[in-house]
This record gives structure tokens, C-alpha cells and sequence, in this order.
């Protein structure tokens, strides 16, 4: 099989995990499980003695020195530099117009974890001979939880000699009694926003649905500049770009959507409880970064930049101490952070 | 009447308010409730025009710029700098020894917050009045809560023509069973530390029920040094008095201990839940100092020095922020705050 090209999208405003994750230093560069960073992480389970070949990075300019500071093999690698963010569907465009129209492309996005490395390649693997073979594929994660926060697969019949199926439907974020419902029904999945496809049937997708989009993407890399192995679409072109996401824009209207399941402990890290979730706890449920007492704790996550931070007695509580902010936080509570104004007026 | 003499005793170590309260400046000279510290409250509720001389306060070296600068009226003041702590038996002779025979003492902790004033000046005035006639005068706070924290006192006979009683009964620290006992009984009260009595019965008390701490008390002072308002007592001699309460040196001995209730909104601060209940609240029971956004939050106490401390979805809970220290805690965690690494080793 050809090589599957990672092609890992880096975007994000960096307020749901605020105070941590900042505009200028968002999620994604951050060593938020273990020690790498998620974006580390992204491009490091995409090595080639799994089959893919160097990356293709789309992000912008805020972001673009952090890219190459945290790329395994910048020398590589190529950089698509966004003037503007204007979702997945354009960055996506502009990283298949640089590829071979045969080329797989696997869309990943950088600021999720994923537990289960080995169970990501063998999805990846099967995505792949999918997309070879014309088809437009979601991976489908396993729901473990009626998420509200995310869309939902809808499997339909089993695609022959593939561990692949179509896409019965596109689901929206459903409430939380759908949510049950699919949870218990069995049949449905997470979208990640993790996709395979061959760069040409991409394209072709998106010229028959969004026309418009696709020719002014097209404008904007042709119109573009390389430098070196960063790619700079031509702003005032990318600007009449309409932003909007990849599953809206094609995998919703492809006649050739497909999905291969994916149960690879993953997690979006959509919010603080999402990543206390994600790390390591000790017997008491508790997690801990930064200089720390608990004394009768249990489920509190803390992570602090410097001062020491002393709890006792909490449960379920969430304490994050980062330049000057201090966040205090239950779980229900953390859905919220992006709202607070720390987070909104950084 | 002759005037009162307000004795305003400052130790404490700073543990159980740490990390706000620390040893360098502990509690007494904290604004902790209002804008005046604990301190300076303690010698304004004792003013002339309500019958108060001028105050003498007992104090350590490492506390004596605090307890200057604090001072209502410095010039007028005496303060007795003690070279080591030596508990309350030994302060409050001290501090007779310095007085007329005659003088009628009112022992003040200074890290009490007293909320009704009138009452408290009018309870100074019944004690004060029972002191003239020889008795030895404790403060019965009328008790609201069956605290486990706080010694007892059990009323007994009432003093014709005062407003005053003998004490039957002083009792250590109950367990909880016994402490509701004593609640629903009516018949006892906290015994606050706030003490009554005539100099010169003081010392003939602590002379008759502990000699040797008398002779040694009486030796520092004989040996000491005036500088100004302040009085030295000679270091060697009073390095030689062993360190006992005035409760046990003396109250429990005497047989002319009396109390006059006092219902006075009185706490003695001794923790962060206590300051959380003697400070104003929100409709939500919420009080908050320094930056901080509050969402879906109710009975949390936000103390913060600098930092923004931003709580979402919280319910009882204490945070606090002082110099690179973060404190989260609940109620009962509240109590173990001493026993904090940070507070330990401050």
C-alpha cells in the first residue's frame, strides 16, 4: 500500500483549558498527558515503520513557531501557513492540492489523545485501504459515555472485505436522552474529526458540493508561495475562502462516506475534567502536577507553574494555577472555563 | 468606676490561617474581617469614653513593629515585649506588675473577632465591677454551636446585684456528645480567654495556687528594663518561668471565680471556615477578596493577595492565594490547615 500521509491540523483558541492553554500557547504545544506534547504526540504515532510518510501541517502564523520547534523531523515536513483560520474544510483543500492526486491522506487533528497506539495504526491501516479505494472515511470511535459535546456516526451495512462500514447518517450533537439511546443502541460512534481519503477524491468531492470553496481554495494555493518547506496561501485570496468544517462541506453530502471503528482510548481533552480523566491517578482517584499537598482528597486533579498549591478535604475538585490565574473548578463546572473572563479577554 | 485597663495579649503563630496568616505577621495583625486588623479592633473596642484607660499589650520581639505601628494611640500606650513566649499566667502578670494594686485589668486576646461592641463593653463593665469586689472575672460566651474547639465554663450561683455569676465548673474541651449536652443544657458557656480582676488579686491568686511561677514572673519583672512605653523583663530571669494558662494557674484554682455572660457575635477566628462565617456574604453565602470570578458558585471564600482566582460550580469551598501559596479546602479540611507542610514549615 502507498504511504498514508499524516496531515495533522493545528488550529485552536486555547480556552477551554484556560488558564493552562493560551491564545499564544495553545493546547495543542502542550504536554498536557505524559511529556510530550498533544501535537507531539500526534505526529509521533504516525512514524514510518507504521507506513506513513512525513507530515503535512496546516496551521497559522500565531502558532507556525511552536509547529516547527515540536515537529520530530522539521527537515521533512511540510507547513501549510493559514493567513487566516477558516476551518476544516479550506485547510484540508490546500493540504490535498500540495499532495499527488493519488495520495492517502490521513486528517488528524492535534489537540486529542489517543491511548491505544497500536489500535490507531491498525484503524489508520484499514482507513487507508478504504480510501484507496475510493471512499471517504471517518474513523469512528467507540462511545463510552452519552457525550452531548460531540456528532455521532450512524453505521450502516458492512463494506465486503474491509473492517470498514458506510455511513448510514451524520448525527449532530444530540441531547443527552439521544445521546443514551445511541449509547445503548450500539450502532453509533463519535465523530473525531479523523478522516482518510485520497487527496483527488477529496477534492473532487468537495468541487461537486461546494464549488464556490473549492475554486477559491484553489485560487489561494495557486496563487500561493513556497518557502522552503513552509507553503503560504495568497491572503487576499484565502481571505474570500467561506470557512467551513469538512463534515458540513463533504462527508455529510458524499455519496461515499465510510467509517472504520476505532477503540483506541480516545479523548479530545475537550475540557480540565476530560484531561483528569486522560492521566494518571493514584488510589485516591487524584492527579498531580506542579508542588502539591492532599490531605484527605480524593478525584482532584492539581496542576500548577510554581506555587505550591495545598488541598484538604476536596473531592472532585479541579485546581489549576498557571502565570498569575488560579482556576478552582468541579466537573460540571469545567465546561464552562471557556466562558470565564480570564479566558475570554486573554 | 475606675478606668479599665485593657491587657491586649499578641502571640499566636500564624498556622491556622496560614497561608494569609504567617509568623512574621500573624493573625492579630491581619484585616481579616472589616478594614482594621484583629488587633487594632481589639484596643478600639476599648475606648475612653466607654471607660478604658490606656491599653497594655504583651507581646513578642518579632511582633513588636506590628503591635507599634498598630497601635490606636502609641504614645500612650505600654507595651510589655516578652523574650520568649510563656503562655497567659506569666503575660498577664506581667503586665499587673506594672499596674496600681488597685487597677482593674481586662485580659483581651488580640486575635478575636468580636462582633457587637456594645455588648462587649457592656459585659467589660459588669466584669469590671465584679473585679472591684475581689472576684476573678471570666468572659461566658454565650455558646452557638457545640464546639469541641473551646473550653467550658458551667454557671453557677448568681452574684446578688450583678449581672454576674459564680463559675461552677470549668471544663476542658468536650467531645462532640458532651458538647451537645452542654448546649442543650443552657446552663454553660465558651470560656473566650477574656478575663476581669484587680491587679493585686491577680498576683496574690498566682502567688497562693502557683508560688514559684510568681516568684519568677516577679524576678523577670524586678530585674527588667523600661525603654520609653516599652518594659523589658530581664531575659535569664524570665527564661526561668514555666509557661502555663491562666485558666489552669489560676482560674480553676481560685475560689472566687465568677462569669458575666456575654453574648457578643463573638468568634475566635480559629480557622479559615470561622473567618468565612464572620465575614459578609453574598445572596449565595459567597465572600470574596481581591480579583476573582465567581459562576455557579455558593459558600465559597475567595481570599487572594494578587492572582485572579476564577471558581466555577463550587459549594463550600475556601480558596485562598498569599505568595506563591494556593490553600483549597472545605470546611472541615479547614481545620487541619496547621498541619500543612507550608504552614509547618513557614
Amino acid at each position: 500500500m502507498d504511504l498514508i500521509i499524516p496531515v495533522v491540523l493545528c488550529g485552536g483558541s486555547g480556552t477551554r483549558l484556560w488558564p493552562r492553554s493560551r491564545k499564544a500557547m495553545p493546547k495543542p504545544f502542550l504536554p498536557l498527558v505524559g511529556d510530550t506534547t498533544l501535537f507531539e504526540a500526534t505526529v509521533l504515532r504516525c512514524p514510518a515503520e507504521a507506513g506513513f510518510g512525513a507530515p503535512i501541517v496546516v496551521t497559522g502564523a500565531l502558532h507556525l513557531e511552536h509547529v516547527e520547534a515540536q515537529l520530530a523531523d522539521p527537515a521533512a515536513s511540510r507547513v501549510i501557513v493559514e493567513p487566516e483560520g477558516k476551518n476544516t474544510a479550506a485547510a484540508i483543500a490546500l493540504a490535498a492540492l500540495r499532495l499527488p492526486e493519488d495520495a492517502i491522506m490521513l486528517v488528524c487533528p492535534s489537540d486529542h489523545h489517543i491511548g491505544d497506539v497500536a489500535a490507531f495504526q491498525a484503524a489508520a491501516r484499514e482507513a487507508a485501504a478504504l480510501a484507496q479505494d475510493g471512499w471517504l472515511v471517518s474513523f469512528g470511535i467507540a462511545a463510552t459515555a452519552p457525550e452531548t459535546g460531540f456528532g455521532y456516526l450512524r453505521r450502516g451495512d458492512a463494506i465486503p472485505g474491509s473492517g470498514g462500514f458506510a455511513v448510514a447518517q451524520f448525527v449532530e450533537k444530540p441531547d443527552l436522552q439521544r445521546a443514551l439511546g445511541f449509547l445503548a443502541d450500539g450502532g453509533y460512534a463519535w465523530n473525531g474529526g479523523i478522516f482518510a481519503f485520497r487527496a483527488g477524491t477529496f477534492l473532487d468531492e468537495l468541487a461537486a458540493h461546494r464549488p464556490a470553496l473549492s475554486e477559491a481554495v484553489r485560487a489561494a494555493a495557486a496563487q500561493g508561495q513556497a518557502d522552503g518547506t513552509r507553503f503560504h496561501p495568497d491572503p487576499a485570496a484565502f481571505a474570500r475562502i467561506e470557512g467551513e468544517s469538512v463534515d458540513y462541506a463533504v462527508m455529510e453530502n458524499t455519496a461515499r462516506a465510510a467509517m472504520v471503528p476505532a477503540a483506541m482510548a480516545w479523548s479530545d481533552i475537550g475540557n480540565w475534567q476530560a484531561l483528569h480523566e486522560a492521566r494518571d491517578h493514584d488510589a485516591q482517584g487524584n492527579t498531580v502536577r506542579g508542588p502539591a499537598e492532599l490531605v484527605d482528597c480524593s478525584g482532584v486533579l492539581v496542576d500548577s507553574d510554581g506555587p505550591r498549591v495545598s488541598v484538604i478535604g476536596a473531592r472532585d475538585i479541579i485546581v489549576v494555577v498557571d502565570k498569575g490565574e488560579v482556576l478552582v473548578c468541579t466537573a460540571d463546572g469545567a465546561q464552562k472555563v471557556g466562558k470565564l473572563a480570564g479566558a475570554v479577554n486573554q
